[in-house]
């Protein structure tokens, strides 16, 4: 259960409105990236966690979601205030004053005016909806873990870009509180990371036997092009992260199994029948 | 550019045809986690990589997604041989016959016959297509990696939980090569991580000059829930993994920010306007 | 701002497990009509709520939006509930053991098991996930809330129909709480409309002056097909429900525009050219 | 079966072509509460309608679905006016040469060159393609009712938004047209929605017997934030608008619940296993 | 405009209702090749089409896309009826009784009755809901037709699947309808590509002067893969069909391109710097 | 397997860079009929076709296939190319000082910088992301062929709108390439088809009996709107292109089928209930 505090975890400010930062500031709120989905990413974690009686984890996961929330509440102010007052109106007349309201107008997400009357929008920077395939929660928390970790460095380096983008003082007071939260969570499931393997062991998952998979080819880098470039790098030579085994490079790899060949399906399908594949009837010539 | 080897980089092998198992590889093959995301979100890394003079991580990631193309024709041919002459004419009778028939075809997907013809579909094991937005290739190598080791990691763990739903020998055989590949695929990518880790250090983007960032949240752990389980773990004490800090855990948070408040819209944008909001008029009893 | 509480809002029980009703429940966690649409609409709204000094609406909004979060919890812990220990493991040995449990692999949601690990997801009950643009948040509150008992009335329905499908009185007493909850917000919500149409005037935007649109047509309704069953109802004569007009019936209804022509494309789009369109030069008989 | 008249329901005028008016226009053909979705959902619900022996619902929601396929049409035809002779040809040049005509080349949706040929698209305002999932059809009339309502309130706030945002005088008249006829239905539904109401009740669906909800929480406003600025709404005292009961005011709202746990799931599913989530196991100091 | 005729164009009839059967034919109503994209297709074609003055083609493509409005509502008649009574209440207990009806409990599309209210859907056999990108309408009439050709190729490929899927006479007749419409669309729009083609030359768009092309590429074809099976077509040799050339084959195809590098993007993007990918630092061994 | 040589097939240049002519190329890289399509079906195509003894046609389909892998790579460097040094830093700042930069930085596609970095992305000039839906492949290799010639056709006619819009001759130069291998594909398509044609007739699937299809409507063209504009075309007069019939002119075409009525359904459904639709109770006069 939730309570909601009506003060914003962190001021939501920009110094004018700007209705094109407004449209980027949406990659930080819902693209794949964004609050949004690590808010519910670490939500979906927290509630699917199995076996945790000491609730550690669990606790880490919901509170951390707890708080990607607050920033979802920030970014989308946010954005309401970047909208205040858009431009919109008569735009044939306020374009041909000024070339540079011309490009605000082409520029501008134009659901901020028709859909969201001047509100944030639970879409990306270039308009396409947050969407559930963003969130990942597979009930394997290294997995889990290492995505969270993924995840707030694409966050991170996104509202970096966002920062550069402008030099609107109270937009970048805002998003560098979200960097360096971003920081914090980098190295916040960094450290919870390291636990896990410490616990259960590099590779992930890691509770499958290894002698079920096939280890001749566990540890072998295939060099798939001409020329040995990938060769000079640490995956190429040397003890494997995981420990158990050593970094082969193999400089012309081969198949080893045949050309595939799938038989005929049944008539009930209607593919293409084997007769018309394979009888070497005579084409007419094209007309 | 590339060139084809009519071989497969592995043998395809089922014992024998199983539709409801080829619905369940399709998660393999265009899932999220699948062969097809793996395959293009390293070629567009390698592609969109700059600067890379010595060549050596763009090799690296060029080699490893053509190798993922190889692994998208293996799982696309078992695919279609799991679908060899499977069950669909005349469904009323056949599976008044049979139950256990009359399961297949009812948890098959259809698609595979109406659709495809008995072929492997460009979609998850829900029918959802692939998409785009699977990719993540943003220019920050760091960011990249991460986001590699985590897909290798779910595409290991959604893999392994493929084999053990079945029996087919044959099945098992493919999918031990793909999740060996996977533990080759986890150890790489951390490997690379190390050595930019070391170089450009452990956030990512390394490069944001880190006073920048509101430094007052770079390493305090928020406690957004009753209770302080969360406080238990190696996230909340001690150094952090970039060497910069301490964790700090932060029993009771409070916002920063105020209520957020935001002005009337212009008349042109439609929003429900002040007074509306804002007068107190007697509204008469319900009906 | 968030705080979580770590109880649930009510309890989520079953009896025993069901995927195959987890995979139903999975409709009413992240379907259209979901407790995630609702929570992310009202919170939307909530925050793009311009204007609200005296803040009662944006309360109304938020504190709702902050119940439906913890409707998605205990949605998503029921789900999970649902799928503990769910059959897998060697698939073509159980299903020929038992016809039913044969039914059960093939009708379960595969993801739930292969992306999820037993845990819910942010999809609906077809694995389709959950998007951004189920949320309707248009800065007109009218608007808004009606779209909002439309929700209500739509998340009722379906929860009504999930309860008649399953006998697990666990699990019919967790959806008893969510119905009466969607009883309360359709209550809730019609009381509000109701003050806003008192205030604001019956058609929404109410800001928009009518003499505008073009009031010829306001208030007809067409008959567009043969026979005039449709004229029977209250929509078809008498005052309307913004007492500004009479309905009519028009039972012949006629077009007012010409038959729509468009002038060529510039040569650089390459459409079909004019000549090609129009010139009638003898075409050659068909081989 | 349906029969086409040539001529359109209106007029679809602009006194000049205007590509980002265009795009913007496009919301209203394709967008969530477009025309295409309106007339899509009429139809469906008219098809899907049961057990209507007099056939009053099924005309009324045949007709008007019918005449929103005309409204599709007529924006169609307004966009491919819009488009005539849009700028596209050497775009360097003629940016260079006119900051105005940049913006535009700027702003414009690219695909209504590139890929429709100056021709509309079933697609909003931001090129996201029309889906069915904007499709309302239960089977539940009253729903479906409050949804087209809902629909038709959020479409005329979007035109109206269009309408402002031009001074083009054709498309003007072609939108008050389109406004006029939001008016009309609007009205349509709510008088359609009202026998409903008296015949079945308030709350959707009216068959549902309410003894079988959980009915201590059929009335209650949950205060969940601190301040009560939400219990000076109607919706928080006084009788409820489905007559039954009493709008109660819940200042401090508790968990009715425990803390969620999950027992672990099997091997087979590879979750993180209890073992590393529980035991207190020291971990090395991070590097 | 349209009118709608209360009869449908052909019965829709089933012999009894079957929801697994319901859920196959929804790949017929909105798959990709289903009646609601040849309809949107075929209007939207219609409506786009310039320059039409003499309106033969217009008027084939919206008679024909009026037409298949006629078969969305055919097919969602028919929908509606598979699901007649479908099985739904109390599943436990009918599951138990019977392992067939389990089966279809398993196997229905849940969203038939959860969100449908037993009513057909506009989505596939999959649940995945039509979407506007399966509209091609590009405004080039020969490549709007060829599409046509291959939707209609597609449509009754599909629809010959699924009429073999079932012994329902009803069904059956209904689709073997469908089946011969499809037929005389593949006839009708292969006529108009040959009257098209006779005039404006078989390279669509006809209108792109070919020396603007690279004409050394025009007409050879590459063999990527060791052997040359793919010399024994036609299209490795003789005239083209476009009669301008001459099939070429080239059996060792070389790139014509260098490899490519990429120079650095600027600081403020964050990608990896150039220094971090290239100089030779001596990395530690890892842990 | 694959093998990637690191040269391009062709060279990828430009000019200049211009991230708007980057956005545009999107479409031809990841839109519907993009260089992403065409690999991706034809790969699908070859790897899902049957019985293909002498190979010929699987040869076809995966060298082709794997030359458009090369034409990915192209066009996504070509894009990294356009989008060298793309202004994005302190917006306000270069936007004021000039009106052209203002329009690049409101025109661009924003996701180029925040979400890649300057380099491609896996979606069209809209941002929106390819998708599975796109790949056709049915295994019935006539269906399949048409769709590639309809892809070719609108991959053309795509290419040559973009090669329209710029000046830029390295760009020019690139595109001219891939609009001769268009030329070439429609004429490789074309004589495949041909063949196949010839084999097993017009119309596809050539395997289903004629006499199963209701063979009074194969031939018929309907007139479905006043006016027989339509009648003047070879689709409505003379022998068919199958060679089996002659096509039918209908003037004025009749319904076949009655009214659709539908029976209630259970009560379990919650639709809404037969007496609440057909009992004429008197409804009180609106409000």
């Amino acid at each position: 259960m939730f309570f909601h505090i009506k003060e914003l975890q962190y001021p939501a400010r920009c110094e004018k409105p700007d209705p094109l930062l407004a449209k980027r500031v949406q990659e930080i709120l819902a693209g794949k990236f964004g609050e949004m989905t690590v808010a519910m990413q670490y939500l979906f974690q927290g509630w699917n966690l199995r076996s945790d009686v000491d609730s550690k984890y669990k606790d880490l996961l919901l509170d951390t979601g707890t708080e990607e929330l607050a920033h979802v509440e920030i970014v989308a102010t946010l954005i309401a205030r970047l909208l205040d007052n858009a431009p919109w109106k008569d735009q044939e007349i306020i374009a041909a004053q000024n070339p540079i309201v011309a490009a605000i107008l082409g520029g501008m997400n134009p659901q901020h005016a028709i859909f969201a009357g001047l509100g944030a929008l639970p879409t990306d920077s270039v308009g396409y909806p947050w969407n559930g395939r963003y969130v990942t929660a597979t009930g394997n928390l290294l997995t889990d873990l290492r995505d969270n970790l993924a995840k707030e460095s694409g966050g991170r380096t996104e509202t970096v870009r966002v920062y550069e983008s402008t030099i609107d003082a109270g937009v970048r007071d805002t998003l560098a509180f979200l960097i360096a939260r971003d920081t914090m969570h980098q190295n916040q499931w960094a450290a919870a990371i390291a636990e896990l393997e410490a616990k259960e062991g590099f590779v992930a998952p890691g509770t499958f036997p290894q002698e079920c998979e096939n280890r001749e080819f566990s540890y072998k880098f295939f060099n798939l092009s001409r020329g040995e470039a990938s060769a000079r790098g640490r995956w190429a030579h040397g003890p494997t992260p995981d420990s158990k085994g050593v970094f082969q490079y193999i400089a012309c790899p081969l198949p080893v199994g045949d050309r595939p060949q799938l038989p005929p399906a049944p008539p009930y399908i209607h593919d293409t029948p084997p007769h018309v594949l394979n009888n070497h009837i005579s084409v007419p010539p094209m007309k």
